[in-house]
């Protein structure tokens, strides 16, 4: 395989003490397509942490509850910083440049504390009805470490709370962004819940939750321009196709009214995404000559 | 037309005295399909100041004569702040962020000036060449007037002199950069001229400038994620395909391997994008239901 | 009185709910001689909310133990930038500019922590000592309401912990931190503490904290550069004499070898100071036509 | 000499070419107390380019010809970033934080520029009734090295321009500035100079120019808070008196009403100040066990 250079490249996280006893040189690939057929690579059965990934699921539950109006709490604009930066949340005042952004996704997180019943297991229900796996679980393990040294994550929250951006109790919001962030999933599992924003022609109805397919074709934007931290240009120009990518190491992406596509490989670069996961999305787009642009 | 209600909003672009003196009610569009049909309205023959649009003219040039070897020039990130912005050239040490700020684009100044034997006319031999029309003339008037007052630009012009990003004489470069900004063209011009990067089937070769099919296909990605300022998110969502505005009111995008489309109405929004401009194509891209996403 | 015109400028700090129950006219002043007259007038002798003016006691705490060696831990720089701005502090990986700013005392309040054995009853036995009073108490209630809506600090400390600069528990530093801060001392009170850094030639020690008559110059200095957040210029200009403030309204300043001054006015500036203290001081310098420089 | 161990660290500055000619292990040191004795050891007469510490000179005409209004075109506090840092000018709005930096003398220079009749021989006139040598001139060679190279000073000048700040032409600003920097003196002279602002309880009045006993003394306090870029408070903490370097590594400071004193030494730390002077200086109050503090 033409990515076999890349192998050994890279380190995965470890600031996520649970993340670092993942065996790094796992590599699976799951690729859906909207006619129905699949191919799976691999470890592509292999449930791994999909961390970030779960930000593009948040907001679709968002945007069911709140529409355009979601939009007033958060920005959707590239935020051109890494993608735990205080400055811009500071020079503007609380506002988060985009959903993706971990200040971003915390502002989700407090909106789906507010707006659902039972947020938990109404996150695990939309989730698991995506991708039709019901045993999917939150890692409780990993969720907990994480929240005992996200120092970084609490200082952006306290920031959020201190702007009047959140409404809840900044450690009910971190202890839930945590909790959905350590969602286990299998490449095969993230291709078939992706495959739901790639064939917007089916409606998007899933566990009470519900897009229309102009606003599945908007999620699919803000992934295109925020999807990959402070390298959503790399990633555009290299592989031209709207994802989302998360320090497990995951990354999940889509065609419109083709394919989607999950690809895993815990090593990461120094931007926080995956090495081979992007290497192999690269070769995909470019051996197949075709992208969305 | 659904977009009449903001024909009187915004302002166009004064700090140009040769651009305040436009009609600020004029509006022209032209749409031209990859299958050869072109379809245009009211002021689509009327020539304007292209402005930043120049960018993507001076982008193709740049990448035809030296590869990937470019991006050790300049970045390929959206900036997440004002175009202009000079902060994250000095904290990023004179490398700009993307080749569509105005920093990114005077770096694609010296770089066409130092690799080209007669900068000037091949610039407008190539862009003469992409739209077909031998006239197309720089309005030296417009390139004179934003040069005496274009403190900004040369602000940027000597820190990235001082960073050596630029090797030529700043003055020079600044020339040249407003000279190319003031071209002239009309809706019906631009959309001849980028249905060469929205049909990229077709070999692009024109006076001399030669681009592979890949390349173009990536030149579209970074309009999708940098062609907007800071409002490409914005762009990205409401109207989901990849283009380029200019201060002058002109918008030009494209769907791959479908159409071209330019738009001009010369009343910006606080960003400086023309704001009929993004509605005509917000409505269009509605309308028709079909955006890369 | 010439200040009298100043008497309805500005208002009260508003964020802390105890602090906002103070009448904002009170008025207080008392200077301290060295050669053992002192000089009160109006509310000189009506205990108030010191505030950040516990940051001084805090630095000759901390480099009593810590000697020279405390500067690897935090800046002596001028800030620049508001008192409570986290920009500083990740541009510069968690090292706050000086002891004065939040961030910098926050970390000031982690090396008290480990460095005495009873940090709570150390602190007040030492400011006791200083001034003479043995019933000065902490304002629990207004430490307690601080913390609650202490925010913007909870995201400075979090991110101190997060660069490894602070050693104890976030919430262990933080509750430190707002208890000394909410100190309650008169204008008679802080006039007589400061007097031992004004008059330095008398040896500084007080309940087991020494320090060299070099050390008390050299926190003299740093008073002078860094003691009033972004108006220590200003402050500098207008008074010329080294000094700290606090939100709760008190001033303290010195006069090396001369005298100590103490004033407290509730309403504050746009920057944090107190309008009538800062006139009051800067009537006193002028009238007698002597400062520092 | 006690700062004999000192003498070869640090490198003199190489940006300024005709700085770099200059013999990097030159000393001299001059002090000039306040009943008109004066010490002088080693080079104390020979001339080098004063740089940056003509700001001091310029600010003195400033005050004297605009007062307190002034400080509508510039500020007066501590910029807390590098001396030459364009952010904070961006972020402000084009308002330089101190007469000191970079940008706030460029200021200096447009207002003489626009007040006096002869702003070349003015100043000239102006330190050479100061220092009471009659023969100071400006290197017209280092002016014009310095103006060739000076990339980030018209970067900042063009940036002051572009918000209004400055008045005159940028080249006629730039070219007087680096002029005024260029002004060679001896460290007897610049002692000299300098005692004038230490003496305030005489007159200040030299060639037309004149200043009140409090406009000195808020010199000195300037000079304080802001004479040594981003090292103003390591200075302030280890010297304890106001004072102004410059690049050419010399540095003039005083002890109000007690002495002036300058030192020259071309080497130079990472912050651009003279490190065998500074070193000079804190074993001067060290020693003496004498600071303003």
């Amino acid at each position: 395989m033409k990515i076999e250079p890349f192998s050994g490249v890279g380190e995965q996280a470890k600031y996520i003490p649970a993340l670092a006893k993942v065996n790094p040189d796992r590599f699976g690939m799951c690729l859906c397509s909207v006619d129905g057929n699949s191919y799976a690579i691999k470890d592509a059965d292999v449930r791994f942490s999909i961390q970030s990934i779960s930000k593009v699921f948040a907001l679709a539950m968002c945007l069911s509850v709140k529409g355009e109006a979601l939009w007033s709490r958060v920005g959707k604009e590239p935020s051109g910083t890494a993608f735990n930066s205080l400055v811009q949340l500071e020079a503007e005042h609380g506002m988060p440049r985009n959903p993706f952004m971990n200040a971003g996704a915390l502002v989700l997180a407090d909106i789906i504390l507010t707006s659902f019943a039972d947020p938990e297991n109404d996150f695990l229900s939309f989730v698991r009805a995506l991708c039709g796996s019901g045993d999917l679980e939150y890692d409780i393990e990993v969720a907990r470490s994480e929240r005992e040294t996200g120092y970084l994550n609490a200082a952006i929250a306290n920031l959020l709370k201190y702007h009047g951006t959140i409404e809840c109790d900044v450690e009910r919001v971190l202890h839930f962004y945590f909790l959905i962030c350590s969602l286990e999933m299998s490449c095969r599992e993230l291709a078939a819940a992706f495959l739901a924003f790639a064939n917007h022609n089916i409606k998007f109805e899933y566990s009470g939750i519900t897009l229309t397919s102009s606003q599945v074709k908007r999620m699919n934007a803000l992934m295109q321009t925020c999807g990959f931290y402070d390298e959503a240009g790399e990633f555009s120009y290299l592989v031209g196709l709207p994802g989302k990518s998360g320090v497990g190491g995951g990354i999940a992406a889509i065609y419109p009214l083709r394919y989607s596509v999950a690809v895993w490989s815990p090593r990461l670069n120094g931007k926080g995404n995956s090495v081979m996961g992007m290497k192999a999305l690269e070769f995909l787009t470019t051996e197949t000559e075709e992208s969305i642009f």
